[in-house]
């Protein structure tokens, strides 16, 4: 019985290498002033130190984590020391600030090479990865909005792993829709607010891993408009500070319970609440806060975060299907059972079970999925840092392909790489279905990643409601753009040229329909099929990623290649072609559902 | 926080009078000698007792099942205490014989009824259902092939629940390829045997829950041929009994270890050494069976039990997603969220999750996976009652019929209905990812059904393999037959005149594929796609069930039949399209899996 992830099985790296090195070329990023001082090899020295506290300090105790999940006794939360451990080694090795600059103790490396290195935690163990996952967020929208003081007071303390981060948005009556929330925050005479109200789903909400714990939390101020117009955001730590920074009083922010879930157990999330009056800073009741830049604009602040979120849960969900996918692999070819359909000989030794075909169908879908979820979100934090290093007037359409991407890239991977461990539990049988295996916890950890950061149904509504149409559709003209550049060259190339064709004509139909949806008029009927056409644009994308890979990998005889291309292949013959009948039925403008009355059910 | 599904939320039981009375006309059984006791309200009574145990008894204690899983302290298996009292209550109304002779304290009832009646406790409580589900199979198998004195020994006291039974077929080694077996049996001198080996994956293989357990195991004699024709039954029973029937000796079985699995955890799941030498009754080693049946005929008797045990694997995935199915929608309706696209008015009040396009979607298609499940798995009850009482030339065709539905009756519902248990967990949002409601247990446990009883794709390969191959297609000859009978009258039917079009195409074009794959003389190239063969066929033969269903629906104008006609336009206009793409993909012969190899992963 293995205690978490097999540590030769977190990621490729082989596959890191090609998709960072071959095709997203990040050596040249090392051009750009900011990464000067960079090379090959300190990117190398980045990633060799990930995979090693990954292997030794996260892998380690992923499995601890699921069986002990973290329990409250009134007082304290309990989790195992493993949790603190790690986390102290990553944050010692200087991995939370490894994307800030040296001026904040950061490594200044490019954003795509940090979500590389934090692949491999996510993969080992996703449940004590979303420690600082949530606290680089937090960091980042506070660098992007927060004062100077706000800045030095919580920022550097987080960079430094001794304060975590949050992001407060949810509350039990509201779930997705924001524009429901009631916490309020009052404006106190020194210039701080009390916030009153009940948060829910706030991960990394209450625990004792770091000295402090940095709340962002949406909420409204007195008279604020109705909606999501009138939403600000504040700023609300576990602990009050002293002057020197120190830790002073306890902020009235109240642990109300802990959420026990299917997976994703070694993260808490919490319900908490502000301003319950337990405790009472200067004596009286409400949860200490500072606002973050100006009232009413905190929706645009935490969306800030959002959008990082979200890239972030589509890295961790191909990372869990990544560790799935090579956890089966090493099974497969381990494992011996049964033989080929040609052999009828019951006194021949059985063949491993990458020997059937059935068994090669169920990896190959899995490679093209893990590889495909994995270099779209590398693709996307790549636009992170041409978006931050681009003069302005190429920022806007960096910025416009990140803002299409976004849904896809958080919900494709949260769909199909979790389908990938589903695999993985086949592949390996009834062996797949206990606890004594690894591939059972990611099947259910990964579960969570179509449901938190907006559910698949909300980032439909985004894609089709909102990105498509933005900027009267330049953002899906971009895209579109995007793509016809790759299957441009792409069509140059013989063995790809098919490849080129067919992505051609998906393109070209789904623009046709988004146009036919939207002149509708009428948006509900525009919108009822809103999730299929997420998934056929991120058929789309995954195709259009995999045609990018293909470029690098045609006609190189080495197995690695061979294998991307194959993956590359079924990718066009057993995926692409899904698209067919929901594309049909998107232009059928079928209303099914939409007709559909609660009386039938 | 509830304690179990919601005893209102287990099974529709207007659904399942619309099945049985008004598609299936299971009151016309009761023209057949052996039902001529039987009436509408004979039937209604045994549903009425089995849906008040299922609510009052087995319910109650799900989630308690599944968060204090069986442990063994080396002696003995602790469990719950709702078990034995629910499964007690279970024999004592007679349901474990419900379907037997009146001579062996049966009620005669016939299957399908005696089926829909299992269904709610399947549903219920899967976990606790699974003890007499084994039970109930291996009796029938006794019934089949033991001799009278096998029957009254073993199969008498399973009939009162006082011994529960067991199949053990797998071994660690060996997994699904029973060829590879290694448990032998000698003969010993009173005409009994003994038996040394391990079986693995055996559920109900320990606990204290009945008197005694009756295991079958597959094992070989001395001196058999290799591979599944040198494989005999054995009896053997967890005691040896005394000359009055009375409990003697404890057999040489041991448990080895129980298995710790993600789902299903109220059924102990086992490894059971044979002939270890802890017990030594006569004062031998090996565990005492007697040989059932003819030696060497082990594994065609245990397919009987086996096909048994495959359509009720069906239909528990089909109870687990309908329950599931009905959870989400009470939560639905029950669960104010956000506001319609077409209102931007943040003060208005929230609508119901249901009135959300996108959440009718997911209850929609849930709807036509979980009735249409049901729908088929009912059918093939029925078709076994028709086995039983054919005429002997009629009895080959319905025998034929079964065996060609059985691979789609385990496996779709498996696949399917467990998509709709990921899409109930989806309704609910961050709810359904806790241990607070209970759709992620329902997706846990449902995970199981396509592993166990024969994998999905070891189905695909019996499907593609041997059913539609045996007496030179006579079997999809008669299920083409068959679904015509359904297209040919729903033809002149308006409203379903373009489904039943629909459905001719499909089947026609998946019997020319069928053709074209076994024309290839290459068992690898015919079978390397098998399981998208198993896929389009299941949605093939869904669509006809759901025709079947439409066509007492069609043109009634009561809310029911309402939901069922839209359930139905859902199926074909969202389900049967997805077979287009894997049709032209097994027609296009492709070799993308076959041709993968091993170092290109």
């Amino acid at each position: 019985m293995s205690s978490g992830p097999d540590r030769s099985l977190i990621l490729n790296r082989r596959d890191i290498d090609f998709l960072l090195y071959e095709w997203l070329k990040v050596e040249s990023l090392t051009e750009l002033p900011r990464y000067r001082d960079h090379s090959r090899e300190t990117f190398d020295a980045a990633l060799d130190l990930s995979v090693q506290i990954a292997e030794q300090h996260f892998a380690t105790h992923n499995k601890k984590n699921d069986a002990n999940e973290p329990w409250f006794d009134g007082e304290r939360v309990h989790q195992i020391p493993e949790i603190k451990q790690a986390l102290d080694t990553f944050a010692d090795a200087g991995l939370i600030a490894a994307g800030q600059d040296y001026e904040l103790g950061g490594m200044q490396l490019p954003t795509v090479v940090e979500k590389a290195c934090f692949a491999w935690f996510l993969a080992a163990n996703v449940g004590t990865a979303a420690y600082p996952f949530l606290t680089i967020g937090n960091a980042n929208l506070l660098l992007a909005h927060g004062s100077a003081e706000q800045i030095d007071t919580w920022v550097r303390p987080m960079m430094e792993g001794r304060f975590f981060g949050t992001m407060c948005l949810s509350e039990p009556q509201a779930g997705s829709s924001l524009a429901d929330i009631r916490t309020r925050a009052e404006p106190a005479e020194d210039g701080t607010f009390r916030l009153h109200g009940n948060k829910m789903w706030i991960s990394g909400g209450e625990h004792e891993l770091s000295e402090n714990i940095v709340h962002l939390v949406l909420a409204k101020l007195p008279g604020a408009p109705a909606g999501v117009k009138g939403i600000s955001l504040f700023l609300v730590p576990r602990f009050l500070l002293n002057a020197d920074g120190s830790i002073a009083d306890r902020n009235d922010v109240v642990l109300a319970g802990l959420n026990h879930k299917m997976g994703y157990r070694g993260t808490t999330n919490t319900l908490l609440n502000f301003g319950e009056g337990r405790y009472r800073p200067g004596g009286r009741a409400g949860a200490v806060g500072w606002l973050v830049g100006e009232p009413h604009k905190g929706l645009s602040y935490m969306f800030h975060m959002m959008n990082e979120a979200r890239i972030g849960v589509g890295l961790g969900a191909a990372a869990l299907g990544y560790t799935g996918y090579l956890h089966s692999l090493q099974y497969a070819r381990e494992r011996r059972q049964g033989r080929l359909p040609i052999n009828k000989d019951p006194s021949s030794d059985p063949v491993p079970l990458i020997a059937h075909a059935d068994v090669r169908r169920m990896l190959l879908a899995q490679k093209s999925y893990v590889e495909g979820g994995l270099a779209l979100n590398l693709y996307c934090a790549c636009l992170v840092d041409q978006e931050r290093e681009a003069l302005p007037e190429e920022r806007d359409q960096v910025t416009l392909l990140l803002d299409m991407l976004t849904p896809i890239a958080k919900s494709w991977p949260s769909q199909w790489c979790l389908a990938a461990n589903d695999l993985a539990i086949q592949v390996h049988g009834g062996y797949g279905y206990t606890r004594d295996y690894n591939v059972e916890q990611f099947y259910r950890d990964n579960r969570l990643n179509s449901i938190h950061e907006g559910t698949h149904g909300i980032q439909a509504l985004d894609l089709l409601g909102r990105k498509v149409v933005m900027q009267q559709g330049a953002g899906l003209d971009l895209l579109v753009q995007t793509i016809q550049q790759c299957t441009r060259s792409a069509a140059a190339v013989p063995v790809l040229a098919e490849y080129a064709a067919e992505l051609d004509a998906a393109v070209f139909r789904i623009v046709e329909i988004t146009r036919q949806l939207h002149r509708t008029g009428q948006p509900e009927l525009t919108l009822a099929n809103a999730s299929i056409y997420l998934e056929a644009m991120g058929h789309i994308v995954m195709a259009w990623i995999w045609l990018e890979q293909l470029q690098v990998a045609a006609g190189r005889d080495d197995d690695f290649y061979r294998g991307k291309m194959q993956a590359g292949q079924y990718f066009f013959r057993w995926e692409l072609p899904k698209i067919s009948p929901w594309l049909d039925l998107l232009a059928s403008m079928d209303t099914s559902c939409l007709d559909m009355r609660d009386g039938w059910f």
